[in-house]
């Protein structure tokens, strides 16, 4: 009776087994097709209106200590539903984002290992596709460990891409702009320094991932709700144009320690024939879990300066005293002779303050404030900073009360030169420290190679500690800016405290030899698919030498750039990077930084092409007003700006803040020329962008 | 002028460098020669009452990153002083303590690299030679890696060695008795399996290495103070018979990261040619730093009973329900089906606390009293225990209630299955949960891989986290016993709150197959010399299977042997280890675990002989109370005690716990027999000791 029974079972099987499940987008747009393979190997592929975006590609997880989940599969059972909910985010581009979807879910079951099944979940969006790895409660299954992940993305061509080297310790990189094919040639090159890298095949690729196809198709590849499990990068065979997931090792070579019932991140494809589909995309946020946060009302977007151009400039430093090496407890620093150009002392921070109380800023960001600094990097150094102690000329209490009697906040920085188990073990007592003394968010940095040697960035063990610094802080009410932490995949949907990350080139390097002067025209399409950067825009004095003589690198943009990116460069954490000084002789440029907003209604879409150039208005959250911002590459171009975001009927006075006539990022950075406009719905203008230029506009 | 004057103190160097630097010890018995080698390798021996101990043997340490610290040397300055000093511990085996040595401190500079220096710092005592090699804070020097240290000690001859495998993550094997040209054909057998283990080389031992040479000397090679740097074991050479230092590697195959100015562990030999000198040296403890602590009151010496023998045979469980996997925070236990076997229940600890309070000792230890014990070992789980949340059938308050009723403590137990950053991230909490719940000691576990993966129990990476927990404990007045942590090198003189460790192989092994008959007339030798072992003796059922009929394992030792272990394996804690309804049986025998004491005024070795037997007699902190122990091995023997550690002209009742005549470990263990006799200075005692027996006596 077993016997003929199972044989049953297995006819209904091998004959689900044959036919291959379909289901579109909402919009019917996109079809996405899975069926098995001869040996059982599943696989899926992807259109967008009838064009192949995803060829047949297979999926599976090579393990180390079960069978792996490559082949031999049978589908056991498809179910299909659709999902369809309005919500809105604590902070975001959109005051409300749908999430709205087609599933289809597959139960497979693996004849060469008695009764254990796994999942593959298919949420196709009119934006895209997003998929996962599931394994379920089961007899046969608990614990296992990822040799590596082998999802495909069998692309049709050779396409353009935007990519970054595939390393296990950085993405700041400068983006390449090559065809797939000719990435190999340029890997090279593209490696250039850092202080900590792992790149790991002349065809790696990081993602979020931005290609254009032949046929005019723009594709993203990333993926959602990275938790508790490593990095995915991309691995090319530039032959056959087929990606393959290349997850982060850990010191021994394995690639993630799963325990059922879990899941793996979700694989996401953002496809569209717009490029500006791709930045209003909200799949990745879609495809996070809703916050359980209660209480969110202590977390609000920022705008801030700092006490950090100066010295990554090198015109002052974030150390004190210019000795070799200290100890932390050991040290006397009350002892050392102070090197004089330790910048954030109280005095001068309290001009910092000063500026940004009189120009409606919320905060100021400090770094350098603790002791530490004199040797902090490339030592691997275990006891580098205990995040509490802070340097003798740096008074906690005077400058938080001279802070709140201005309503401003200090924003807390917690270096932790990749030493983790360092920060982790003062964790809950720097974040007293904030609590007790007026801080409610933290820039955190992980510059250098990870400490517990051996581990990567992107590794398992690191994406579970970034992760648990997030929801510590949030037990402490304190927003998280992680830099050279992951890349963000989305979590600030459930973790909406996480309000920034760096995790790629940021302004930074303009100090440090320059950024493209496409730069900022590709991390929209790339960085930014996954979460806000804080990506510290607002350089006007954009040759760093009037800083620091013996540095020889400029900003690759015009001044009026630099504000169109408060607006093309979301995110709810926007720094006024450069110096008050510097600030205080353009203050007819800075009154745009002043009024942008950093919280918003709604997002359009001007006009957009990666590497060339962006236009995007926004409108203020609860406020009738729209800030507008327009990036160029190294290219001069005539912006067309419709104005058909604006309600019907009803005039509105802009003010144009656009390149001067004679304005380039290299030579004449600082021409620029601000006017008025009365605007309505049917204005149409044609404002004219310099090499490596840009406009912004307020509109009330 | 200035290569003149290069030229003179170069001349002074050289003529410093032909001279062999020699000192002595208090007692003259001992004496050290230092001096370079021709290429400039520095290089020490040693002999005692003129027998050759340590052959020249050279010094140095390789490094990775800077040159390496290993030839190319000239003396640049000696300094020789005394010091004599009498310090009282916390508590010992003795009151007091003499530190009393004659010191060598040699720089060294090194040619090849400007104005580096290193120093040797020799300390030689009447038991015996510490060195340790010392990095001063200088301009040439600050942080370096360590590729490997390089201290050989070069032994006369072919020694008699009782000896472990060489392992990085394990010291639980039985010891190999055999000489040392016998220990390659040996390893292999010795290798037997454990939860973690990284054997490293065929010739690999570890230390504490106990020796004996045949022209009768006691050879003692261990370390004393390892703080911030790897264990270190031994690797033989064995055609020469030369031991080199090999240290234990982090993920990446370093064996130190150090940072200027700092110093490496003593490396000890203790040497005597008198067996029981080798048992009564506090050479290593006098090698570490004497205690900050400023209140020590809290800290006291424990006797207690356990829930733990009834798991390790088998007899009940740790884990509540008999389910292949939980999910800390996710499993609701209250809904999972209970398996019946869990001892750590609310009504089975209160019979625990009876017992230990109708019979007079301090404390109760529980294990498998919080969740996670479905699943806990050997699946790298991170998140493995929360150390906070009990099983529904065990009622922390009510308990608290209970014991803190008939003065008993409850200990804690924390095993952390290796997850090192877990426990360090629930460190505070895990310590305030047991202040607020009465607990002021604590068992911690190691039992399997650590992780981070790639980091081994005996690296630099645990070294600084078993630190960790015991200073953080210290601010909580915790006390700390950690299993499978690193063994011990003396630091319980600086942080007397280490109370315990286990770092051996143990009692539980009695249950696991079984311990060497001789197995306890070595450990005094080998693991204690670096502190105290909770070893957990007082097996009155030797046979396990009474408890478990399935476990044919049995204690290879007599009744009568396990009384005398309280006294011959000294520990400040010191566990009733068997269960109350068996010690209810054995009530005339139990009264000496209640009789003795747990901390001493002074210690004497009436005769020894490792691997052979040993009589210790001990007299009881600020009491006019003696206890003596002695053990033997497989095979009887007459012991002779003469009782002149009696002060003269006084009698005092003596109660001896003796073997019966028919006994023997594996026959008739649990023959025994108890009489009193009236003993004075004079009395000597000619004692029968069955096969694995042993016996003790109290005096008062």
């Amino acid at each position: 009776m077993r016997k003929s029974l199972l044989f049953i079972v297995l006819s209904i099987i091998s004959s689900a087994m044959l036919k291959a499940q379909v289901i579109t987008s909402p919009d019917k747009n996109l079809t996405l097709k899975f069926e098995l393979q001869s040996n059982g190997v599943p696989s899926y592929q992807l259109t967008y209106k009838n064009k192949q975006v995803i060829k047949p590609s297979t999926l599976g997880i090579e393990t180390k200590d079960v069978p792996s989940f490559l082949d031999g599969f049978t589908i056991s059972k498809t179910e299909q539903s659709t999902f369809d909910e309005t919500w809105s985010p604590v902070w975001g581009e959109q005051k409300e984002i749908r999430n709205h979807y087609n599933e289809l879910l597959v139960t497979l079951a693996q004849k060469a290992v008695e009764s254990r099944e796994i999942r593959i979940r298919f949420r196709l969006f009119n934006d895209g596709l997003g998929f996962r790895y599931e394994f379920p409660e089961q007899k046969n299954l608990t614990y296992f460990v990822i040799k590596e992940e082998k999802t495909q993305f069998a692309l049709s061509g050779d396409h353009k891409a935007f990519w970054l080297p595939g390393d296990y310790d950085t993405q700041e990189y400068s983006t390449v702009t090559s065809n797939l094919s000719e990435v190999r040639g340029k890997m090279k090159a593209a490696v250039t320094p850092n202080a900590s890298q792992t790149p790991f095949s002349p065809t790696g690729l990081q993602t979020p991932l931005m290609m254009k196809s032949k046929d005019g198709l723009y594709i993203n590849i990333h993926e959602a709700a990275l938790v508790d499990y490593s990095c995915m990068s991309l691995n090319l065979d530039d032959k056959n144009f087929v990606l393959q997931s290349w997850l982060t090792p850990d010191a021994q070579g394995n690639k993630g320690y799963l325990q059922a019932p879990t899941q793996s991140p979700w694989r996401t494809i953002v496809v569209s024939d717009k490029a500006g589909d791709i930045l209003l995309s909200k799949l990745i946020l879609n495809l996070n879990e809703p916050t359980k946060f209660k209480d969110v009302s202590w977390i609000k977007p920022i705008k801030y300066v700092g006490v950090w151009w100066e010295m990554i400039t090198g015109k002052s430093t974030w150390s004190y005293a210019d000795v070799p090496s200290v100890k932390l407890g050991e040290t006397d620093y009350s002892k050392l002779k102070p090197n004089g150009t330790h910048a954030a002392n109280t005095q001068h921070v309290k001009e910092y303050i000063d500026f940004a109380a009189q120009n409606g800023l919320d905060a100021v960001l400090v770094e350098g404030w603790n002791v530490g600094w004199e040797d902090w990097f490339g030592k691997s150094k275990d006891y580098v900073f205990d995040f509490v102690t802070p340097y003798p000329d740096f008074d906690v209490k005077e400058l938080h009360r001279y802070a709140a009697s201005k309503g401003i906040k200090i924003i807390m920085h917690h270096e932790t030169s990749g030493s983790v188990r360092n920060y982790e073990r003062h964790l809950d007592t720097a974040y007293k420290f904030m609590v007790e003394n007026g801080y409610n968010a933290v820039k955190s940095g992980y510059v250098g190679n990870i400490i517990p040697r051996g581990e990567y960035h992107y590794g398992q063990w690191l994406v579970n500690h970034y992760l648990y610094t997030i929801q510590k802080a949030a037990e402490y009410k304190i927003m998280v800016n992680a830099h050279e932490a992951i890349r963000p995949t989305g979590l600030s949907r459930t973790y909406p405290n996480l309000i920034g990350n760096e995790s790629a080139r940021g302004t930074e390097y303009e100090a440090f030899g320059g950024n493209n002067a496409d730069h900022t025209t590709i991390l929209p399409f790339t960085r930014l698919m996954g979460g806000p950067m804080d990506y510290t825009p607002g350089i006007f004095q954009t040759k760093v030498s009037a800083y620091n003589p013996q540095n020889t690198s400029f900003v690759h943009t015009t001044l009026a750039h630099q504000l169109a990116l408060y607006v093309t460069m979301y995110s709810p954490l926007q720094m006024a990077a450069d110096l008050p000084e510097t600030y205080n002789k353009h203050m007819d440029a800075f009154q745009f930084i002043k009024d942008v907003a950093v919280d918003w209604d709604n997002t359009w879409v001007i006009e957009a092409e990666p590497g060339d150039y962006i236009t995007l208005v926004r409108k203020a959250k609860s406020k009738e007003e729209w800030y507008l911002g327009s990036i160029t590459d190294e290219n001069s171009r005539i912006a067309n700006v419709t104005f058909e975001f604006l309600p019907k009927g009803k005039t509105y006075e802009a003010i144009i803040y656009a390149d001067g006539k004679d304005a380039s990022f290299d030579k004449n950075p600082q021409s620029y020329a601000i006017r008025k406009l009365k605007v309505n719905s049917k204005t149409v203008l044609k404002q004219f962008v310099a090499p490596g230029g840009g406009f912004a506009i307020s509109i009330k």
